[in-house]
């Protein structure tokens, strides 16, 4: 799923994630450990994509010809998170090809420098209607590239 | 449940709650009608009261002697919200017995002066083990009472 | 709100209920206190009053002309439930009109008899583009009708 | 995260999985495309894990001395559902180890025999207080072992 092995994604760091959200937690992500459930991760990998992607990559959830689709997800958890606390969310594209995209999102808690977790999703790119996998359009892909290792400013 | 009718309720201003806190919206807050669930404005409800009571009034849900159960909620919902917007949600407390508070919550996007939403709930003090209901301690009594009217800067 | 005290909603019998589904619980319904979080209850009145829509009233969530916008909820909650445990969701209209709809949903812990829970929403029936309440269509109103007291018979 | 490829997972037949829950999905379970978030799927590999914990091997979330924390989760997305569909749960333990536990879980349409989607998690058990890595008790590895491939009747 990612070319890197938990011992590596633990050691990542602020500087790689050219684009950041800071997320409140809620009072129902802790579950009954009274820790920040691990499906609640995927709910914010969620936000910070698709706000990437209303916000900096000209797509339109209620009338863009394309959507993205999760195809596989995955996450890493390091260290356990409790509300009230805030989570920033460091987003960074993995992988750019004509139809897809790979996401990876790191998690610091506000303030911190050592993730307390790393994962990430692919997005197929597919027309709204037939659900076919479609090449991203190239406003979009403008967008994304931003995301790129290469291409780190946003 | 609430003394207010739902015509009051919709003018209600920002100057009448003493805490406000900012929550971005999640991808999964909107359904499939593209705007946030009515069942979310709960989450957030939750959420800015447990923020207040941990912050603010001593309380700790992990450890403290009492802890608070919701016996009943409303909400009146003017005018929708969709992701990613950001929501300011206003608290105060209406009424304030010897082991049960209401609080009335009003939810405003972001730089608007008119309110999306305007519910709250009622919680019951009750012993974490016994789970009977419970005078309030007086460090807890006094942060609700900065949120009463009579008392509004925090 | 409701036309009921939590008195009466404490008393309400499976009997007055004309539809019922069952729900598991998930492990994240319970949150750190270790029982069924309050907004939950909202998640479960949402599910099983839209599966009634689309099975039993001809509302199509994705094509139908009309959608119901909820513009107001309330809930009791008389005794705590705890995942893993089954949720039986009993359904009833209290008031139709030209354009709105109000139910009174019951929750009952699998097997019993009293209500863990009562509450309910108004759905105001609105163009799905335009969002402005319109009069129920014929076939929605006569599923709907088959929740109403006069007519308990599915 | 697995040792299976897409493909392979892709493939799974109901019959490798001793252990099967069904879930009712939920309005809100639907995101905006109208299919079943991504995330929710995360929420049942959760909830049939713990259930299968509690009811059959031992594991009481209020009170054990261990519990069970996930450190890395996955899971491979073949074909949208949408609510209301409900959606068979097939669990299996794929990995057994002194302190950790590999669980993979299949997601089936009610009457499909073709997974909608494959994913899974590891648990590692911890000391409820002190969090740290504990061998577990001998009562749920028993339990666990019947998930087991070699041992497939519950």
């Amino acid at each position: 799923m990612s070319d890197s092995d938990p011992k590596a994604l633990r050691g990542r760091e602020r500087e790689l994630y050219p684009f950041f959200l800071s997320y409140r937690t809620r009072w129902i992500d802790n579950d009954q450990y009274s820790h920040v459930n691990n499906s609640v991760y995927y709910h914010l990998f969620d936000s910070v994509v698709n706000t990437y992607l209303i916000k900096h990559a000209h797509l339109d959830p209620s009338r863009s010809p394309l959507i993205g689709l999760v195809i596989s997800s995955y996450c890493h958890f390091f260290s356990p998170a409790s509300f009230p606390v805030i989570l920033d969310l460091g987003l960074r594209v993995t992988k750019l090809g004509f139809s897809s995209v790979t996401y990876e999102v790191a998690v610091f808690e506000e303030g911190g420098n050592v993730p307390s977790a790393v994962g990430g999703y692919t997005h197929v790119f597919v027309d709204r209607r037939t659900r076919k996998s479609t090449p991203i359009d190239s406003d979009t892909k403008l967008g994304l590239e931003k995301l790129l290792p290469l291409n780190p400013k946003l």
